[in-house]
This record gives structure tokens, C-alpha cells and sequence, in this order.
């Protein structure tokens, strides 16, 4: 019998030191600590829509065949997802979520004695997915809440291996022109891979968005994520993709789980691919809820981010943490920020218009 | 534009020597290239009676949620886990199926100068997790097919760090007896994490299983891993967990993806846990299944390794690659395990009374 047992005795330096994701509140949670009902949750940036009817159906129809092993080559996602955004098959490497992805790229190219850059207030998991390899994390500072991309630039040296580059960035929603990237991408030595990942891509205007899958062939140091947690509505199921040159997949497959991707998550990625309507439909009431919060936030005086993806991140003052709190007792979940430094803003979800106006309301009666 | 690129000179060293995971043939993928119907597959350890009635009315009735996120804690299931087990809720982990538990095992614990043991013929996973890494990987020869823990005890030296114990054994179905385990854990010091993968256990008659998670307060460097892809017929949901020391649950859980089961992995995982009649069920049309599969057998006079799991491996002799090729074109499909060094062998899956009658017929018109 030992008393003295702690593993943490054994395990790697940089895993000690790692504080747990902080997911955002559950409802369930919420309703199991205050004793209250009708919640409205706006704190992880899903879709207010829910799933696809088209989704659903697929689901519902795979039910009966989950004793069977996914297919560890997820064939039909990845033909489809190769027809519709003009890249090779084998470019493509599938996720449990685009968090899979990340993870993959920093564990088959980064050691110990290498440095990692991404932005200050970029989304955590980078750090994390640097963290648990024992790597250096180079966190640059962030310019009007954003990216900047030329000190991330000046950042880079000889023990650099990865950039991490949100397009749009969680959780402050700003976004980089297709050029700004482009020069980027120039500077960058190959011995350097950048990561783009384009969790929120949907969201930005045809026009704006960058040609980011094509630029691999110029770049072929440039992988570009991304996820169906957001748009397509399947954040419970846990489906994400890399597009990358060819030998990047290649090994990222080597030590990929074979079954990463559950087969609900294949299938429902599948059917959400193929419905075109209700992506435009996700998108057009991202477009009406942000007109809806920002015009709040306006009348309010309150300052704001201005987002390129489905969350508006306020800034509310040093109270952020109280409002945080008398939000939940209102039965409105939000997402405090300070953990990202953003210590007088809160990120709010853009939910459907009564849920946005359950937001709204509360916070009128909160704000002094 | 570059033409030299190649990612394999950016990646570790150990990701390069992988061979990707080989997993089962599907079913779809044998139908599109032989253009056949009506296949059985006995391939992948799978329950054949598939998901309980209770599992899929679960997860019909949770599809219209998916556009959330799961939780991240996975509450009701631990707490179903820690009920059923009579562990502590901090002693469990969640995983992404029972290899995602290994592969943060090894993550967590294991660094590129540490030595990781497991058995000849055992799951290929631990040798692929630990090569990912960058560690050693020490295969000590089999006995009489499964583990000898004589001689993995033996094995141990300063720079060992985890030693992996399959019992049952997959893809052997060999199977260690409660005081042989008992007696190597007293052996192994405190420095070295013992992982018993106990993924076939509901298959062993109940009075010959180890009270293995019982062990842990005595030893508590042990950690035991169990899966809900057989017996619970949930392998295309991914579902598995560890219960072990809660410092060492503490760590894993830091550096787990925080989404890593999905909403319906965690769901199905609930309701199947809860199912104590199909789990019953699925074990009773197994002990019929492997006693028609060695009734074939021994009536052919085909020697076998005598099997705790779901599973029959058969000695067919050095045409073994050529008869699992002639079963695939009769429509079976089995596993070739050459590449557990049992080139004489097929691995034969225990299916319903009629594909297993499949196979026998198959096999009587191939062999000589």
C-alpha cells in the first residue's frame, strides 16, 4: 500500500503545468445548479438552427448499423469534400473535430526544442496542443484585437516549426484580408508550417474569403482547417478536416486513430456537406442576429469587436465577471473571456432573434 | 513554386517509420471492388447481434440536439461508470473508444527516452503509440501465444515507463488468470504504469475475471481500459474509458481533447451500460458461436489458439493469405494476421449462427 503515489511525479513537464479546457456551461449543468429551466445558451458559437431535417435523416437511418467499426478511411466524406473544394483526395486528412486536426499537425511535426507562434487572443487550443508536447509557445501580441501578422512574421526564427492563424479568430472575431495572408505566406521559410485554421469560413462574404485550399500549391507548407461544428451545425458530433499538400497528410493519417471520426459523424458530415440550403440559411440568420446585437450594443454605448463569425465579443467593463453571473441567473449563458486577457468583454453566441432578445433583455436589466 | 517539398523532413523521426493502422476490410469498400452482394463480415471483433433497441431509441431521441456540443465532462455516463464499478467519478477517463485511452496514456507519461513493454502478437496499437512518440518499443516473446509475464517482468529496467497487458489478448483470445496478474503487479515498481487492456472482459466467464479495478488502491500504478465496441456493440460510436489512480486520471484529462467522445458516443454509451439484457444476450450467442466455430474445427482436424474473446484465430497453415483472398471473393470476409507474426493464422470473428455457417461452408470448399 503506497500513500505517496502522484503521477505527477511521472508525467512530461509541460502536461503538469496544463490547466483543463474550459468548455463552455452545459445547460444541463446550469439547470442542476440553480434549479432553473428555458435557458438560452449562447457561449459556444453553435448553430441556432440545430441540425439539418437532411442530417437528421441520415442520422436516424445509420442508427441500426453502429456495431460495425467506422470506415478508417472515411471514403465517401473525403470524395466529397475533394469534388467540392477542388483538392486530391489524398490532401485531406479528417478530424474528430478540427481540435483533432490541430492536435495532429503539432504531434507529427513538433518536438520538445521547437517553437510554436500564434496571436494573443487566439483560441486556446493552440497553446494547449503546444503545452502537452513540451514545446515553447511563442504567443505574439495582438494589434486592434487581431492578428499581426508582420511581428508574427519577426517572430518566426530558426526553432520555429508551426504558426497557428485563425480566419476569423475565436474569440474576438477578427478577420485577414486574402492578401494580408498572401504576403504572409511569402515570408514565410518552409522549413515553417502554417496553419490557417478557418473554423469560421461560412461566415465571411463569398467575396472576401480566401482562395486558401488553392494556395497549397504555391504553399505547401500551408494546411487549412476546417470544422462543421459551426455552419453545418454538428458541433455534438465532433467532424473536422485538414487540406494539406499530400505529404503532410500522409503522415498525419500514420498517426491519426483509425477511427477518429465516429460513423454518425461521417454520415452527418456527409448529408450536411450536400445541403447547400441549410448552410445559406445558417449564414443568413448569423447576418440578422449580429444586425440584432450590434444595434444593442449601439443604443447601449457599448463597445465591440467587430466579428466575422457567429459570436459578438462586448466589452462591458471590470465587471465583466458580475455580469457573467447575474446573465446566468437570468438563464443566459454567455462566455467570459479572460482567460484570452479580455478580462471587459464577454462573447456572446448569435442564437435565433428571441434568444438574442433574451440576451438583450437581461442586459438591460443588469447594465446600471 | 517548389517541387522538393516533403513533409517526412519536418516530422519526427518515429512518425516516419509508422505504417498506417490496417483496419478490417468494410463491407462497402469489398462491394465496390468485386462487385458482390450479401457479404459477411467476421473481420473486426464486432457484436454481431448489433446495437441494442434501447441504445438506438437513445440516440433517436438525442439527434435533434447535435448542433450543441457534447459535455465536455461526460457527467451521466461517469456517474453511470463510477455507480456500476464502484470507483470514485475522478478515477475515470473518457475516450474516443479505448484506443484514444491508450494513446493519452502514452502521451501523458511517456517520454522519447522511455522504454514501453508489451507482448508479442498483442494489439498493434500499443507499438504504434509508442513509435509516435518517439519512444522504444520492447515486444517480448509470446508463450504458448499470449503473455509471458515472466519474462515482461523481467524486461523492466530503469528507463521503462509503461508496460501494456491485453487480457483477453486480441488477436489471440489468450487469456491471463487473476493470480498470474495479481502476482506480476506486485512485481513491478512503482515508476512503471501497468495498463491492463481489458477491452474482451464481459466475454470471460465472471468468476474467472479480475476484481482488476479493485486492485488499483493497492497498486496505483495499474490503469484499466475497457470498451463499449464489443460486447456493448457500440464499435462504430467510439466509446471507451479508463478507470485508474485519480492523479493519473487527473493528467490524462488534461491533455484530452475536451470534445472527444461526441454527444451520441456519450448518449449510446449510457443507455448500453444500462442494457443488461443485450449485454447477456450478445455473451450467450457468442459461447454459441465459438462452440460452433471449434466444432468446425476440430471436425477438420484445423488447430486453433483457444479463445476468451469474440474472436477464433485459426492455424490454417502458410496458405493463410491466399484462403482469406479466396473467402473474400465467397463473399466472407476474416482477418489475415501476418502482421501479428502469425502468417499460419486467420482471425475469425464470431458472428450469428448463419455467418459463421457462412464461413465453415466457404472454408470446406476451399481448403484442400
Amino acid at each position: 500500500m503506497t500513500t505517496s503515489f502522484n503521477a505527477a511525479d511521472l508525467a512530461l513537464p509541460g502536461i503538469r503545468q496544463l490547466q483543463p479546457y474550459q468548455a463552455g456551461k452545459p445547460i444541463e449543468e446550469l439547470e442542476r445548479e440553480l434549479g432553473i429551466t428555458d435557458i438560452v445558451k449562447l457561449a459556444s458559437n453553435e448553430n441556432p438552427l440545430g441540425v439539418s431535417p437532411a442530417v437528421q435523416a441520415a442520422l436516424t437511418a445509420a442508427v441500426s448499423g453502429l456495431a460495425r467499426y467506422p470506415d478508417a478511411n472515411g471514403f465517401y466524406l473525403k470524395d466529397a469534400l475533394a469534388t467540392k473544394f477542388s483538392v486530391e483526395i489524398n490532401q485531406i486528412t479528417l478530424g474528430n473535430g478540427s481540435n483533432d486536426v490541430l492536435e495532429l499537425l503539432a504531434r507529427t511535426f513538433v518536438q520538445p526544442h521547437h517553437e510554436v507562434i500564434f496571436s494573443q487572443h487566439a483560441f486556446v487550443v493552440y497553446p494547449l496542443v503546444t503545452k502537452a508536447i513540451g514545446a515553447t509557445a511563442v504567443q505574439v501580441p495582438a494589434k486592434d484585437y487581431g492578428h499581426d501578422l508582420d511581428a508574427m512574421a519577426a517572430a518566426i526564427n530558426h526553432n520555429t516549426r508551426m504558426v497557428f492563424i485563425a480566419n476569423p479568430n475565436n474569440p474576438t472575431g477578427t478577420f485577414l484580408g486574402k492578401n494580408e495572408i498572401e504576403a504572409f505566406l511569402e515570408k514565410v521559410p518552409e522549413h515553417v508550417l502554417v496553419v490557417l485554421d478557418e473554423a469560421y469560413y461560412e461566415y465571411v462574404p463569398e467575396h472576401q474569403r480566401a482562395p486558401s485550399m488553392q494556395w497549397i500549391d504555391r504553399f505547401p507548407n500551408l494546411i487549412v482547417s476546417r470544422t462543421f461544428s459551426k455552419a453545418y451545425g454538428l458541433a455534438g458530433l465532433r467532424a473536422g478536416f485538414a487540406v494539406s499538400h499530400a505529404s503532410v497528410a500522409d503522415l498525419m493519417n500514420r498517426i491519426r486513430q483509425p477511427f477518429n471520426m465516429n460513423q454518425l459523424a461521417l454520415t452527418a458530415a456527409l448529408a450536411a456537406l450536400l445541403d447547400e440550403k441549410f448552410l445559406h440559411d445558417s449564414v443568413a440568420v448569423n447576418q440578422q442576429g449580429m444586425q440584432q446585437l450590434t444595434d444593442f450594443c449601439d443604443r447601449k454605448g457599448l463597445n465591440y469587436i467587430p466579428s466575422h463569425g457567429n459570436f459578438l465579443t462586448i466589452e462591458v467593463g471590470p465587471k465583466a465577471g458580475e455580469y457573467y453571473e447575474a446573465l446566468l441567473h437570468a438563464g443566459v449563458i454567455v462566455r467570459p473571456v479572460a482567460g484570452y486577457e479580455l478580462p471587459n468583454h464577454l462573447r456572446v453566441s448569435i442564437g435565433l432573434a428571441d434568444e438574442n432578445d433574451a440576451f438583450c433583455q437581461a442586459m438591460e436589466r443588469i447594465l446600471p
